[in-house]
């Protein structure tokens, strides 16, 4: 039995705390300043608000100022905190930090690291380490396709853990992997997580294809669909070479798994959606944030651009190897015309004959 | 401008003639005897039935007692036949061959060769063609994430051309390409064909995992969905390259692409959603007999199972590589529960640890 402590208490974070409850560790929950009433009602013995289901019975939860009771001796530390907010709430985390400490996240995306530059999670996690601390202590990253949700259900879910040190993401599978949270893992660390980045932006452009019918008569698209889907993998594939990844993790559980999770449905999808049915990119953003919706693979279709441009400038990638991200740009950012450019993508993608590559 | 003929009036054999209709060719299209209907009503101007759509106009229709006409001078025949009739109706075809025609194919899928055994159908053509028109016609096949209907509508979609010569491919690109029916080409045919007979197998696990929330508690499984995506894919790969294929095509539009499109609606999902819904196979197969619906993903199982099962004995493959196929044929021919096999089905995919591959 292991003593692991959860970092934020929302949707995602909520649901990791089921795999490991069943497996028999001393499970702690801690809510963000934002979590304040999650936990009210959790440890009111109330479903988690989010979720409307309730968590397992033996879990202890925690506010925002009991941070030091709930990282007391812990074995591991699962991250769950939303992408802008990661580096601020592991910096409060780091004091408790011991060597030896396992340090899982299920927070995915891109951020700024502290000198400006465009980065994965993972720097920014690891750029929050004293130089005691390094080598000491090690991360492991989750991703594939999984919605918390559904973990929470019970229901059959497959995940891929990453870690650089493989014995790090064994132990982390050991102490949660069920009958139902199943674990494959990978030493493939930016493979895995620029496809936990990307899939959202990519999934906007699938949500394009299922608006075009309201603009085109009512036809369907799938067609258009599945060949997005197809050079969206093809792309994500391009960039985790170029970042130093491998195909490994883009053509398992994080990338052809998760973008097909993330299609199905889901915000990403919705704003994809808009700009099908005919509304520029502006406008679609604009009624999103009238709402108070937040969608991921807006920033991410910006950041993910970024980066590639300034790897472009290094040398590393040729920004006409990714046509489909800089269209997706030109749409999100530009206000391109979303019909008349996904025509165009699907052209210029198919032009680059990815099923006749030598793999 | 090239003269071809379009062999099957059915719903991709009509939807074809609109590219290369437009590409301004001499399109032709006949019909089979189970057609008549169908040319009627297209020599009359109306609709194509199936499609409740006009096709182009400038195409010329016969009668199954006009081959002859049909095929008079063509540069190019389109086989559009369904898979098991395919052999007898390019025997028909075969003594108006002349050297140099070019033969596409978009039927897919397995059949028995005249040794009884299970091939794909490219094997079906090529053992009919006679010794003195052997390497003097070439074979073009057509696979990908392209529902006919859509190709008539004239939505952006893509399309992959395999052919052991790739001139060949080109070519009949060259007749076929436009500003929305995009073509890319490759030489993998083993590759490409595999994926578009079995696309149509995994597909029908797909359905289940859409089929699980009304036994469990309406709890969507998009989570069992996603990794049964994955490891689909991953299958077809492993299949791919014991046959003498490449990942290329698995990877590509006929792999990943039309499986994405198959699973988003169709009569593979419907099967496998019935048995997510708690029907046996049993009782799934005989409610769609009685409602006089074929459903291809259903003789692909067994095809897929048994090809493997005989290329086992031969030492090219092992099953438990294919668990998911495996266990599709349990569920399928057996009458394995389908909940509590697709529960197992994932944990043992999930153990092949496939997010780790070095590619």
């Amino acid at each position: 039995m292991a003593k692991i402590t959860v970092i934020g208490a929302g949707a995602m974070g909520s649901a990791f705390t089921k795999p490991i409850a069943d497996n028999g560790n001393d499970v702690r929950l801690w809510g963000s300043p934002l979590d304040n009433s999650i936990i009210d009602a959790l440890k009111a013995g109330r479903d988690h608000p989010k979720h409307k289901y309730p968590l397992s019975k033996n879990i202890s939860f925690f506010y925002h100022h009991e941070l030091a009771e709930a990282l007391h001796d812990a074995d591991a530390i699962i991250m769950a905190i939303t992408s802008d907010a990661l580096g601020d709430v592991f910096e409060q985390i780091v004091p408790y930090l011991k060597p030896g400490i396992l340090i899982g996240s299920v927070t995915k995306g891109f951020n700024y690291n502290k000198a400006g530059e465009i980065v994965l999670l993972p720097d920014i996690l690891e750029e929050r380490l004293p130089d005691k601390l390094k080598h000491q202590v090690d991360f492991v990253f989750v991703a594939g396709p999984c919605k918390a949700v559904e973990v929470l259900w019970g229901v059959p879910s497959s995940v891929t853990y990453a870690s650089t040190n493989i014995t790090a993401a064994e132990k982390l599978r050991s102490f949660a992997e069920t009958d139902v949270y199943n674990v494959d893992i990978t030493t493939d660390v930016i493979g895995t997580e620029i496809c936990a980045a990307m899939k959202n932006a990519y999934c906007v452009g699938l949500g394009m294809a299922e608006g075009f019918p309201q603009q085109k008569n009512n036809f369907l698209h799938k067609n258009t669909k599945g060949s997005l889907f197809t050079y969206a993998v093809a792309e994500m594939g391009i960039f985790a070479k170029a970042l130093g990844g491998t195909l490994g993790p883009v053509l398992g559980l994080p990338g052809i798994g998760d973008l097909e999770l993330t299609g199905e449905a889901g915000r990403n999808r919705t704003l994809g959606e808009a700009i099908g049915n005919g509304l520029s990119a502006s406008q679609a953003i604009a009624k999103m944030k009238e709402n108070d919706i937040t969608v991921e693979g807006y920033p991410a279709i910006k950041f993910g651009y970024l980066l590639m441009k300034t790897m472009e400038t290094e040398g590393k990638i040729r920004s006409s190897q990714m046509p489909l991200l800089s269209g997706l740009y030109d749409i999100l950012y530009n206000d391109a015309a979303g019909y008349e450019s996904i025509k165009k993508l699907v052209r210029l993608c198919t032009a680059a004959n990815i099923s006749n590559r030598k793999l």
